[in-house]
């Protein structure tokens, strides 16, 4: 077993991190890092700096923080020389994740930028029906509460927070890894809150007739779901791309019986025997380009 | 001499491509493509196809369009087999870059993003000068009038526009270019006016203590300068890269006696030579990043 520390004991880690580290033959959770939080029976610190220098045995650390404090721990673990896990989005900024990029490879240790949609059941699947077909056309539907999901968590709508497209990016982290041709942005438009630094909603175009609707005020059921046209056929991902389906029928797909984040786990376990890193930017870029290109709308404020 | 098609007759095509190619032994300018500009003497076309149709004859495409059409006329030009020459910034959107230098690969062709203030007279001793020292601050200013140098260009303050990033990217295509280290932001604040899509003034916060002042209303005097505190002196480099202070003191620095276009058109004749591209993206993420981490303000309305 590896032992591992997690950094930023919130809601994401306690949901899914720490289950999914307790569950795999692979991973010793041996420190957690939190101004607040802890797991029982795990040592705690409050500093990166103080578990860097108290614990030389854990050789790797998994980050589940909010994307703006997230780069200062990021850097002074890898200079440390511990192999890095990042949450999605891996960073504020793009520069921030070249940055950790660069010194992971001097390093010559592990860095890890996860998109655990990426890990959902039926994704594999699309990916091998898509991989010889040609796209027509495209409907991302991402549409989820974000009073449920990310009760009362200012800095979601805080400068550098992302707003809708920390759910947003999921979607796009499937879509690039299910086409079998890159697709940019050509148009954009971003519903700020009055009172927001970051957008509740955002309608993006793409090439390849590819068009998302992301919402974060979304009550009832929930929508994360996305469709596509080709040239034999028409397949739609559902519930996360946890749902395939083939021309209307259900078609199953399910690669993997792992949740998402042991998946993640798993893969982290795999690069670490590899010596290997894995950092695709792809879903952060077309999310800096939709803020780049987009259009802004000012809508109602909102409070949570 | 290598023909060449310039494409998008405008503003900057008339005040810098046009005499840089005709004073080159490198270069002739064989056609244009515009909508409505003409340069006398010239074959003139309206639409890209029909140039690359005509003439085949034309190996190397030189684009002065606005960032938002650049996209289709790079694509249509790489697919048709020519060399391209993007004006800065090389497109809207990162992702869409990205995709014409995968594509210049798979043709085998040339693909030079240019950035022309990186060859101002002192930039390359200013390099020179900053490579063995840390950098404790530094501060750019850039400040100049969008009524003189874009007088009437609505599509600068349009979605994709840039707005001031325009003339900002030139500070950070220098900055990224002299830099011992790279840098990221970690703050940005954007003024956008209430009748526009695009900021007009903005303010970054980047790591090395480094910040930066852009601003659309400059009325008087311009100004572009950066200057640097170093653990082993003081630089600054003043009229965009033009003129380089090394502790108060003038010290020249003037590595060339060409403007910055006409060693843009040389550089693309060294890369034709060495069948290589130059597509360095580090000034356009910052800008991306910007938009992305930055908070926006809304500022009174613009109009020209």
């Amino acid at each position: 077993m590896t032992r591992i520390a997690l950094v930023g004991i919130g809601k994401i880690a306690l949901d899914q991190h720490v289950p999914a580290i307790s569950a795999s033959p692979d991973w010793e959770l041996a420190a957690t890092v939190s101004r607040q939080g802890r797991v029982d029976g795990v040592e705690g610190f409050t500093r990166i700096e103080d578990m860097l220098e108290a614990r030389p045995d854990i050789g790797v650390v998994s980050l589940c923080l909010p994307p703006v404090p997230r780069f200062d721990v990021a850097q002074a673990a890898l200079r440390a020389g511990r192999h890095v896990m990042l949450e999605k989005p891996p960073g504020a900024t793009l520069a921030e994740v070249h940055a950790l990029r660069d010194l992971a490879r001097a390093q010559g240790v592990t860095l890890f930028a996860t998109w655990h949609s990426r890990e959902a059941h039926a994704v594999a699947a699309a990916r091998r029906w898509l991989g010889d077909r040609r796209i027509e056309s495209g409907r991302i539907t991402w549409r989820e509460d974000v009073r449920k999901w990310h009760p009362g968590q200012e800095w979601i709508f805080a400068a550098g927070g992302m707003g809708v497209f920390d759910p947003g990016i999921n979607a796009l982290s499937i879509l690039t890894h299910i086409l079998p041709e890159p697709v940019h942005l050509t148009g954009a438009e971003l519903d700020f809150p009055a009172n927001r630094d970051a957008p509740i909603a955002a309608r993006l175009e793409m090439t390849q007739g590819i068009t998302a609707d992301f919402d974060f005020r979304q009550e009832g059921p929930q929508t994360w779901d996305m469709e596509f046209r080709t040239d034999r056929g028409h397949l739609a991902l559902r519930m996360g791309g946890n749902l395939l389906e083939i021309d209307g029928q259900p078609a199953g797909g399910a690669d993997t019986i792992m949740g998402e984040y042991p998946a993640l786990y798993a893969q982290m376990a795999r690069l670490l025997g590899e010596n290997a890193s894995d950092v695709d930017l792809s879903p952060m870029v077309l999310v800096a380009d939709a803020f780049t290109l987009g259009r802004r709308v000012t809508v109602e404020p909102f409070a949570f």
